[in-house]
């Protein structure tokens, strides 16, 4: 069972301005909330159905009806479970040491989901996400990091302010079209992988603050590469040399 | 204008089994569209909004009001313009020499299209899906393919009759977790990649065909990477070594 105002209050957390307001945010999905369980962030409720605890381990939880599950869920196809958490705080890192991804301008939510699993998957320190970016928040940035986003930190910047205070400290590798190739190129061991947005590529404006220009070579036709995939592509290459 | 039976059979379309019966499909947005016209590809009608005409360049179709494009659209948001093309027709090769990427069991239609997309941009000569996967004419399989469709050849098949033929000429190389890392395996001129499920990898009968097993060393803690990512890194490596 679940009261009509909590209901009404969990509704309100689909979007962005009072998932601010709250500081709360949603989580659905087996792997998720496990992953939310898992970690150190605070969260105030989950709620399961019938459905659900039949075919999975116990959760503590409150149970609910599939209808008021599928009123409260972000989802078409809601998996049955759901949880509020508390907006994850990370403490902001002076960015000197370390291999960061920056993403400008990225606003598909699958896509940031799965930049930050690949960040995960291979230990980068943390996300910079330029100002203005999709929130990370977002129901479909959280199902697509696969619980991920409990470990990666990510953070919004105003990279125009940003990027000038620590470019000379810090190697910035911007991912474009003239860049050298990645199979030629040596990655440094600390720095920031700077990835444009997929229409329109690196921020003029920014280009100034890039120590170094990498590309991933083409055979084909494609115009281009998913942005997800090609920061996997460097990614892999940034860690693995 | 658009008569009533024409938005029936479009939104026929929206149904695979329909897609066959008619073997017909949908495509929506500036960018398929204009691929599509760029293609060999046989079509049979465009339609677009006035809305759609006074942003674009002139597309020769039939202009339709914005409550009618809604009513044929698949998307949430229509992009204005939709087309109804003939299903691709590929002549199927005998697969023994050039490189391609086999999918083991693909469900979702985005991380289809992407890979689509990567075969398109690292030039591989096909995609071959096993029987069962997601259809290739699936709304958002064209939507994620970004027009690479239409220069990509995919086939179907049924992996059990078509491996066990063919793995005694043809190096195929399976992405395993325990495989061996990426950077020091030295990939064949030609050859299959086979990638598996995101949730249960590889067939387990399919193991036996596997010439290679090839892996993404990690350095964090994500479970997996998302499957089009780990087809992207790992195409990237077939390709240029």
């Amino acid at each position: 069972m679940i009261s009509k105002n909590r209901i009404k209050f969990i509704r309100s957390l689909h979007r962005k301005k009072e998932r601010i307001q709250h500081q709360k945010f949603i989580i659905e999905g087996e792997k998720p909330v496990k992953e939310l369980l898992a970690s150190d962030t605070a969260f105030d409720s989950i709620y399961f159905t019938e459905n659900f605890a039949s075919k999975h381990i116990e959760i503590n939880g409150t149970l609910i009806s599939g209808k008021e599950m599928e009123s409260i869920s972000v989802l078409k196809t809601t998996p049955g479970i759901l949880a509020i958490g508390d907006v994850l705080r990370w403490k902001k890192p002076n960015f000197e040491v370390g291999k960061y991804i920056f993403l400008d301008r990225i606003n598909d939510p699958g896509n940031l989901g799965t930049i930050i699993r690949i960040a995960d998957w291979f230990g980068f320190d943390g996300i910079v996400c330029s100002k203005g970016s999709v929130d990370i928040y977002n129901p479909k940035v959280i199902q697509a990091s696969m619980g991920s986003i409990f470990r990666v930190p990510v953070f919004y910047e105003d990279f125009d302010l940003l990027l000038p205070q620590v470019y000379q400290k810090i190697e910035i590798i911007g991912a474009d079209m003239k860049g050298e190739a990645i199979q030629t190129f040596k990655f440094p061991k600390n720095g920031f992988l700077l990835m444009g947005s997929e229409s329109h590529g690196i921020s003029k404006g920014l280009h100034q603050y890039l120590r170094h220009k990498v590309t991933i070579p083409k055979y084909g036709k494609a115009e281009s590469l998913n942005v997800a995939v090609a920061t996997g592509i460097l990614a892999n290459q940034f860690i693995n040399g």
